[in-house]
């Protein structure tokens, strides 16, 4: 039924305007983010239709949460809305070099991380559905989520429906040996995995050039398709981007796009967005290409979602011009 | 050592601009709150030296609290800080007629609501103070708050300190029934008893007149001093304010105040605080004035803390000239 | 397929801040609005499954709208998307007494006047539809909405399908004798009207009693259900909201509901999804009530849809306690 | 060449959004504000050819003031421009009931009042000019300031142009008796004075009923035309304004007007605009009715100037609708 | 009785705050914006007297533009005022690489582009003008535009008024080969020619060294001046800025200026201004060093206006000092 | 008592935000700052116990300036309250590449500028005071300020207190000549020199390599410790920061440090801050390292004080982490 189906937990983003502290400010820009639900969103942005699947609390902020996902529309009508449990928080503080951008969570007693098993027809939602996407964050929410995403990820591989994976370690949730444990019985029944080196070499303790990392995950699970994202970094606010993906016992690499970061948060689900839009239409090498435009443009626009059409990553494929455009 | 010290929680207030829904803001405008904290506040901006105890997060958003407090004078050289715990929010959502102003707590996991007994210095903090105050959120936090709030009222009355005690009776952090216990082992260690007639029924049962309310308190609990704040709600954005004390026997009352709401949180605060002050400076009557003149004037200011001076209170107390004053 | 089913324009909605004349302002907060938009998703926030029809063109402004849309839930599937014609803007600029709040319109060459019958597949859509609604500013934006306008109405009756129709008569768009000749292609198909008192004597020149009014369109062309809403202007910033329905010969009147106005504007199109919520799930008595309330409630919340719950209806219904929520 | 030359002081006005106090605040709004400079603007958006006087400073908050008045098509070729001095400032602090709005001058130092006679070229600039205009604050902002008043009084008195002289009696920059000598060398040569009740009272010592006080200007000076303006203070936020104005033995009065109070200030200098206007074109009670039409209506515009034109003082004229204008 | 006359349109200009782009915005700041004006605007800031010549609505929108233009000394006692057509808008959304900045217009319908020859008394305006100005985005408005712009150049040169004339090729507005029709038109009347080398080869073919396109001016139509500004752009935010002039068979050129974006718009029309100024006071050279000058700095500061003085060019000119100017 | 404590001048400090002009700008934002306040905050942040001494005025800016220099834990009990003089304004106009950022400063007839000898108790506050510091603006202010900052360094040597002083000369207050014939009277008492190359130069006339110019203070003064603080300047908002201490005959220098700009006011007295730190606790090398990492990070956070913590300082000094940090 659906092009693609995520499943994650979305928060509410709090951001001190200009460049402030936390502690200094006197008031926060609020959006809403999640990488499940910007894959989702974004794939929607550019034609297909996609589903986010979570847990929502009933109440204004659980509300915005899923209004903002059906304004880039994401069918929300999976969503699980409980009593129990709030809506997340997290802080962004944008920096300049030398301070780091910075997040802090308060995700605790979130109504997602109550999320268990069971809970969820998969089965109905999954039925004709193309592919099925999560990330690590998931399963590292809770015992109940980690259960949750075996479950989800072994319903999709049994429903024909392709998966994909973005191991995104967070430290601040679970240890990198439990991550281990859990990603061990998952990324045997995934399709396609998207990683950062450090995450493969953290949880994994994969090492060595790309290509080597890639070709680990295929050796141990079979992966057909491991994507790495290149972030270069050369300032607080300026950088590069590109990627390289290796796919069936072949390497497909990238040009590096220069950045000008506004915010860089989302460009990692922005890539896999991309990826899956263009790997599903055409391929793999469309993939790469679709998935770094996307992710680098979203470096220029607040937020983590990327707002953008597919005219837009016309645009860069064909030239990087960077005149104003009338 | 000091005139007044309060424990209690403090939060994050986050308030949509313009009268907004929460559900529908971009941003939201960030100030701290908490009944005790502006207790404090507000009787160092009249003069006198006060501190605030608390449990608080060594994070940004602990800070903040820490640094509004002393913004205003107030002494937080007693606070405990903790890596455990989050400081909790509340968002407040401004109505007008016929859609009254609303607030929700995000309070759950809070650093404050893990304060146990035996963590403070009371002995020391107490030591030469003339007034402890705490409201009936302290105790209501956690089991810990509540043998914490009992051990300070006791240390307090056996340091010949006078106490002050806002009933402020929080159904969604407690039954009425759990509340009647505890402030039972609490009231008749208390000097000055501020209550809603609300909250005196729904917790206690007193009804009646005020006088009659003020002396059931009087009557099982030998408070000395009580009083009860009369807010008159004429629509969503006007009223009117007074209050009636009751001490030794005597009733005291006071004019109405006509206002107009920009911000009546923390009113009942503002009245506690300028009792306080008129209490300790010249007795009843002159602490029913000023705590009224607080009270009124605080509707007019945006935040929980009521940003006057004494100088305001005075001009309020001598003419109620509502023309441009230059 | 759905509960309700709207067309209509909708526009960009810019507001200077803080009560400042368009002329002195350097900035406009920007919202969405359209009369049968607005009803598409109040219906929608209150559970009903909804559609909203247009025209809109393929750019960021047109892009906006039906975001704004999905937002609360329409369904947005149906729109027509062209590269022809702008998104139309609409400047309100807010007063307070003396000075009235005001609007100015911007809709020339809009790509939604450009729609034309045919253009859009009624069959399907209204197929299993329960109601079908627009206003008279549709038919009044061209020729071709005007045609479009009457071919869908002739549609939805055939199709079994409820129609409802507010005059919303507009003079800066058409001659009342236009619109007069144009509603009496369109008033005998229709099930409920929706009017002003000052719109049924402008356009159709009934005068006398509320009733009375009613009564003429009943007996012109047989419209079972004519609901007239009834606004108070006391200042520019106070007044009251009532409304009265007459259906199969029966009057029902509701209590009249005080307001303190923050944003006046869509409180018409509230009570028109109010009153369809209520009437499609039990009858005009209840959809008399759901309308007043929404419509009530609507004054206090900025922009021109009502960002409420059922939930926000059930407490106004139940007690005006203009009390903080806590 | 003129109709209408001002002289006075004009200066940034720095306010705290949404009813800070200026203690708390973290931002201010910038506007400009100045007696005299309020009139000729105000006049110039009438129609009149108007020009304004002053010293100013040769930096961004000098050139700011000179460019707002441009704005609003007011001459500023014969301002001083000089390296001494400063912009004044005035911070204002929006209140609500029981808090007045106040106001905090900081103009000590400013340019203008380093003016003195003898600096501008006012035979040139008065020639064929129909009325000069200044208030009581120009002379009490420095000695030399009274001298360049006196002069210029003279000099218009002298040319055949006609005078006007709002007393606008500030108590924080002179004593009433130094106020009271110097409007004695003044007030023989204006031919419209305009007044509050206080004023003259304060300064002259004029007391009794409205018609007693303005023919004791007539006695005593030999005032052909005097204007008293009667604001009504309900609340903080609400109230009424009308005039009275006594010219050669008769008495006019008008309607009094509702409002609702979003900016009061220049209220008084609306008055003497639209006086001077409707005077200059069709007599005093045309411009007693256009006096108090702008002063109504200025209540709901922020900002000293009164962002209006011609048509809305037609409207406010002809009918008081206080509905949504469409 | 001018320095310098300018006819074109002018526009509201609505950009996103902080990079946002146009669908995601909640807000808008406004300015105003218009070749022509802002070439107006900025020889007025350098001590010129100027004039800005248009036709414009009689609303708040066309209001506010006559009000910006005067607010920099512009006079605007010429412009044609008309109750048809609208006051034009243009959206601006700031970019990051590898996103440009881009330009939506919405200026179909506009007040100024339904000018006709005839309608402007240009006969006076011009006795005794310095010089006279517009560029190819007038007489791509339309054919009545277009006639327009051809009578009051053919009026200039009638007059002994220099002429200047920047080609800003619009592709949106009209094909290259009109507007080659119509610069030829008008090029051989023109004194001074501002162009890029883009617009030169896109309209009149003319390619080469940049001596060689200005030649081509020279030879094809007698230009006595021909400037070329030259853009470097390095990334979206950052980029050089310089300039050619070729004058009399002379080639003048200038120092490359190293740019930080903050709005670029109005660069052009800074140097035009600038070169206009210099060039009137002191000759060719003089004009290419103050036009790159106000078109470097142009770009550090928001909006399409130029808010700098004779001051600020002379300190750059002077020296390229990037520290702190206490 | 203290660690440190200060003595100079605070103002409030306006800024137009977004890189506007102040001609430009409809609003400022507003914080505090002055040179000694920023040290005093900035080391009470590191978890120094300090105060500061000025002259305040009685007024809402003066309690402002009192609260934010509190809300950074620093003992504001020995200020001189006044209803004498204002509270000084400065303005700070942000810039881009070529335009530099600059200040406007407007504190003429501040109270701080009141000051004079003998009003502060000196013996109390600095008995036990392990650090007095303050800058050449303090004496620079006037006459009575120069005989008071004196006073203040006299008392302080002899209460075997170490001072610091920061050159900070400001041509606008003073000529060269008198800063040099002050500082002559001081600089023999003074244990901490922080200069730059320039102020060194301009002042004192000391020249050649930075070494030597330390050199010449201890040479000539017997300074102990000379630190220059040394800012590389590549662009508006690029460039580099680094410092070298002079101590006891020893060089000590620090790696360079990249920056981008958000605002780099305050950067000179987070090196002090961290500087004096660093020494109190460890000595000169690590106050040097402190010292260096306060005024990088500084110049990433908007406002004069350093929003840090000890933590900030340590991560700084770890690794040069760029990255988002979660």
């Amino acid at each position: 039924m659906y092009d693609v189906v995520a499943l994650g937990e979305a928060m509410l983003r709090l951001v001190p305007p200009n460049y402030q502290r936390l502690e200094q400010t006197t008031s926060f820009n609020v959006t809403i983010g999640g990488a499940e639900l910007s894959v989702a969103a974004n794939v929607s942005r550019l034609g297909l239709r996609s589903a986010w699947v979570s847990k929502l609390p009933t109440n204004p902020m659980g509300r915005m949460i899923a209004n903002k996902a059906r304004e880039h529309g994401v069918d929300t009508s999976h969503i699980v809305w409980t009593k129990e449990g709030r809506a997340g928080l997290y802080f962004v503080e944008f920096g300049s070099t030398p301070r780091a951008t910075s997040v802090i969570y308060d995700r605790g007693g979130a109504a997602a991380s109550m999320l268990g098993p069971g809970e969820i027809k998969w089965d109905e939602i999954l039925k004709g559905t193309r592919l099925f996407h999560t990330s690590g964050i998931t399963p590292a929410l809770s015992q109940g989520c980690r259960e949750a995403t075996v479950e989800v990820i072994e319903k999709a591989r049994a429903a024909g429906c392709k998966t994909s994976f973005d191991l995104n370690y967070r430290a601040k949730l679970w240890s990198a040996a439990d991550a281990k444990a859990c990603f061990e019985r998952i990324l045997d029944k995934v399709d396609i995995v998207i990683t950062t080196q450090f995450d493969a070499e953290e949880v994994l303790g994969y090492t060595g050039e790309y290509e080597d990392i890639a070709k680990q995950f295929s050796d141990n699970f079979g992966t057909p398709i491991v994507a790495i994202t290149l972030r270069g970094v050369k300032t607080v606010l300026t950088g590069t981007w590109t990627s390289l993906v290796y796919a069936e016992g072949k390497v497909y690499r990238d040009d590096v796009a220069e950045i000008e970061i506004v915010d860089r948060f989302g460009a990692g689900d922005s890539f896999t967005a991309g990826f899956i839009y263009g790997y599903l239409n055409e391929g793999v090498e469309q993939g790469l290409r679709i998935g770094d435009a996307m992710a680098a443009i979203k470096h220029s626009i607040p937020g983590d979602i990327n707002w953008i059409t597919m005219e837009d990553v016309q645009k860069f494929l064909e030239s990087k011009d960077f005149r104003v455009q009338r």
